[in-house]
């Protein structure tokens, strides 16, 4: 049995954040190093968010962790390439604590079915815990990025570009704040849920095949992404929202090219992301002004931003476009009491503000692990 | 009441084609000029085929034309543009006949259920009657291209390049055959019927706006297909098949890209399309050879291309993955006597060699127009 008084205990919250220009292809798989920049909204954690806690003490015998209440094996590539980072960070003088072995916790507060990829909020979240927990100070985004190449962009709020970097050994291939979550309060997101099922082919296997099939994608990383990452800088600083708008699309609908442009071809847009596609430039149209955009990751449920004076005609334009019936794929019932439109609408609605970066909870009650350094019945 | 005795009157035949290497987008919409250059295989006629028939006459007061027995208006500017290159052909001397005006009538002998487009067999059939109708000895791969452009490689058999061209005035962009029909007797076309459904986006609007909004399309055309080209004419040289269907499905796909890539994007596969390219991938992965390829045009019906010793196979996996009722798009039954799998299956599938180029018919009883230079009756 472990000892009562672990060295240190900390719980921390990381969000999830939306890409509007999309990373996709490492230009180095082992330091997870992208073939161009990126650029994302933060989402605020109390529509979505991941909970951690860690806590370590000299008289644990192994690092542990647990997963939406299931203990997961350590010895997963991500999470060992994760927590070897722990013995690069630097201090002066270093830590003593960083000779612990540590116990993790975490749980999402969103529903599996609300099928929004959690890896970037999760190793986010496992960065800045085990940051705070062994009291380094160090750019976190190496070890986020470790885990899962977004999650940099989670280690901040507002609005986050992930600088792809130049140097070999990825230390400037690093997140920083373009703008801070009071910028532009005006901004909505919302979360279409199309599908709740696992996509067929995987982030990282995907973004494999195109790197090595497509030609456009180098294309896309050498020459068009640079002057995109410039573009959104300013259409965020400038809050341009119909400049924002069409190029947040077309960014997404590049990002699909090139997975189709893979061989052999990937699609993640399935015949529902199309009708929503079709309904956004409809109701675009109707307007005669860009008032509503889409961009979908890889899976076929839309992330749509738009400014708070349009959400209720749009989200009714939603549900006149998808009532109840109207969706083949099998999506269970989503139960949320963040949902949007419970009821008439064949798709899962969440509605989502721009949000902070990590925060640290300071109640004890928190804590996910027990002073014995295993998970809270509760939890 | 029109003469009895016309000048002349001449019926001829064109084939299909269907592009291994992908036409998208005209750097002169004017004279029909491509971004790139483009490769294709012509269809037997005994198959698919458009039959024309062009009767002129001294008699005649204005150019008439009637298209599958209903007249149609003679001011549309494709027709328009194809007549007027009458005036533009050289000769010495030049025929008399050129001064006289024509009635034209075209019938497809494939059922509009097969979604295809008739339209690259139908300008080029007519640019070939024209031609013979007049006396005149010249490349037809201007008016035939002045039609629609993809006309000018039906004017060839077997395996056929249409060159972009580098000048101004589009004098070099013509079509030319790379090997003729009797060049890779094993060779089969399979053609897949999902839709029967006119297209959402036609090929003209949907080209023009790539060519105004993708990126990559101009990526593609400049840096991609030229290498393609050498590529798939080495592949049909040595009838490499492997290497000749890996390509064609890669470019089939690169095309469909730069649709998504358009702004807003067009999408031209359906979910049906994607099972069917789905099926072609696991059909060779479970060879361990590339047996099969697809290729799509602007539209979600597929083109199968394999070799003679794998089609009974193919097709029954066809039947299998498409039994009755799996298709949910309204598909008009596909009554054909060429169609190879009447039942059961939810898909019409016709099946095709390589064949030659337009043909002239010598029997009188061929004409689609009496000596009236009207319709007949049967016709």
């Amino acid at each position: 049995m472990a000892s009562e008084k672990p060295l240190a205990a900390v719980t921390c919250t990381a969000p999830v954040n939306i890409a509007v220009i999309k990373y996709w292809g490492k230009r180095d798989e082992e330091l997870v190093l992208p073939i161009n920049s990126s650029l994302s909204v933060t989402l605020h954690q109390d529509q979505l968010k991941t909970t951690t806690t860690a806590v370590i003490s000299k008289d644990f015998t192994e690092d542990r962790i647990w997963l939406n209440g299931r203990e997961e094996d350590m010895g997963q590539p991500r999470l060992q390439a994760c927590l070897r980072e722990r013995n690069s960070w630097d201090g002066d003088p270093l830590p003593s604590s960083l000779s612990c072995k540590v116990h993790v916790a975490s749980v999402n507060n969103f529903p599996t079915a609300a099928g929004l990829a959690s890896s970037a909020a999760g190793y986010a979240c496992l960065a800045y815990t085990l940051a705070r927990v062994y009291g380094v100070e160090s750019d976190l985004s190496e070890v986020a990025r470790r885990g899962s190449g977004s999650a940099c962009r989670s280690l901040y709020g507002g609005f986050v570009e992930w600088q792809m970097g130049e140097q070999a050994d990825g230390k400037d291939s690093i997140a920083r704040q373009v703008a801070p979550e009071s910028h532009w309060p005006e901004l909505r997101v919302l979360i279409l849920v199309v599908s709740a099922e696992k996509k067929l082919t995987g982030s990282t296997v995907g973004m494999r095949a195109s790197v090595e099939t497509s030609p456009l994608l180098r294309f896309r990383a050498e020459s068009v992404v640079p002057a995109r990452m410039a573009e959104m800088a300013r259409c965020i600083q400038e809050r341009d929202f119909p400049s924002f708008a069409q190029l947040t699309m077309k960014d997404s609908n590049q990002f699909h090219a090139t997975c189709l442009d893979t061989f052999p071809p990937i699609s993640y847009l399935n015949a529902m992301s199309w009708r929503i596609i079709h309904l956004v430039h409809r109701f675009n149209a109707h307007h005669g002004d860009t008032k509503v955009a889409y961009t979908f990751d890889a899976g076929p449920n839309a992330v749509i931003f738009t400014l708070d004076d349009t959400v209720a005609e749009f989200v009714a334009a939603v549900r006149h476009s998808f009532p109840p019936g109207s969706n083949e794929d099998t999506l269970e019932p989503v139960k949320a009491a963040r949902m949007l439109t419970p009821a008439p609408c064949s798709l899962g609605v969440f509605s989502c503000v721009v949000g902070p970066g990590p925060q640290i909870l300071d109640d004890p009650c928190a804590h996910l692990l027990g002073p014995d350094g295993l998970p809270k019945p509760a939890a």
